[in-house]
């Protein structure tokens, strides 16, 4: 007797497979991996080593991602964190597989969190899953309190949003209700932090939230394949 | 006696062809035209705001474009100033397409400068030509002057950088020698200039600039086709 085996075959892009590979070696060593993402110069880098600081005796390495240059891996270098620096050489966001060749260069086995810190896009990034638990927006003070409403769909598919630079706040006039309500629209629940990496205020709760989320993958894009 | 007839068509893109056909258009109105592009949150709006009560009685229009939302264009209605907001639905940048639509909806015989506000990406606006006389990057202080390094193929194009929101230049440390040293690696003669939308400082240098490049379209990509 013969019987129909139904073959199912999930369609992935190659963006995603690649993604899924890195997932597989990010877990299998019990890393905590954030892609961080924001606008040019919202404070990626000096967010990272104010957590990196805050989150001892975790151990944290970062992947480096730029249009072109590496001063921000020099800077995470001097403060003595693996770090790998990748230059998409006019491409708009970092893909899987250069993620998953950077992860090559670290030492991951004595590693805890690592940081992809993104290229400063709040568009195409949004579209490029780099295989780590959690999508973090960093949205900084400055940019202004509009930017969840023009830019909504990297709002809607972060696992937390983080407002930099709060410390300007009150100078710049920033409307926290404002930004708020914008977030709300595509993020019902998405968790928003304020944090200065100046100043040190708000990354203790951030911090916090972020320790949680160690071996809580199971949340994350891709979980369980 | 047969002759060989050499032809010879330059390859456009679709793009090229529509950026073309803008061109034409605003030259045949004898408009200034000026694609504005920085980061989100640079102050775009706030920057064309302050240029077009400058530079009264000449008559600005505008061409707003946004991932999504219409505020920035709402703004710019409430101060009297013809404007069409262009929708980009996730697309990282404006093309030469859709700024000819928004041409149609515009009283071009009444203007005499016509902005073009891209969609706030520092990347992927640089491969659009949207037809206008000018490429103008608006760069601004809280940013770090650290971007023409990490950006470069934007400062390499333009044909002006602005600074903006230089009354913030002292509190955040910015350090304008090392911001135009990045230029010049890319641009060694762009004109660079610095000013506040807030208070106003550096707009008259800026405009008698913008002033002296009306008529004079013919530096401009695909002039005199």
């Amino acid at each position: 007797m013969e019987k129909t085996v139904p073959v199912l075959r999930a369609i992935l892009s190659s963006n995603d497979r690649a993604a899924r590979q890195v997932r597989q070696g990010l877990r299998a060593h019990g890393l905590l991996s954030i892609n961080l993402m924001s606008s040019p110069g919202a404070g990626k880098t000096s967010f990272i080593l104010a957590c990196a600081a805050g989150l001892r005796p975790l151990r944290t390495g970062v992947i480096e991602g730029d249009v072109a240059g590496r001063v921000d891996a020099d800077l995470i270098a001097a403060h003595g964190f693996p770090v790998v620096q990748i230059n998409t050489g006019g491409s708009c966001h970092l893909e899987a597989s250069e993620v998953g060749e950077a992860l090559l260069e670290l030492p991951l086995a004595e590693l805890d969190v690592l940081w992809v810190e993104n290229v400063g896009n709040l568009i195409c990034p949004v579209s490029y899953d780099l295989g780590t638990d959690l999508r973090v927006v960093l949205a900084s003070v400055p940019e202004g309190h509009d930017k969840p409403g023009k830019y909504p769909a990297i709002f809607g598919v972060c696992d937390a949003v983080v407002i930099s630079k709060i410390d300007l706040a009150d100078l710049l006039e920033f409307d926290r209700a404002a930004f708020v309500e914008g977030v709300r629209v595509v993020a019902p629940e998405v968790p928003i932090f304020e944090v200065s990496s100046k100043t040190g205020q708000g990354l203790s709760e951030w911090l916090d939230w972020l320790r949680t989320r160690r071996g809580a993958g199971a949340t994350a894009p891709g979980a369980g394949e």
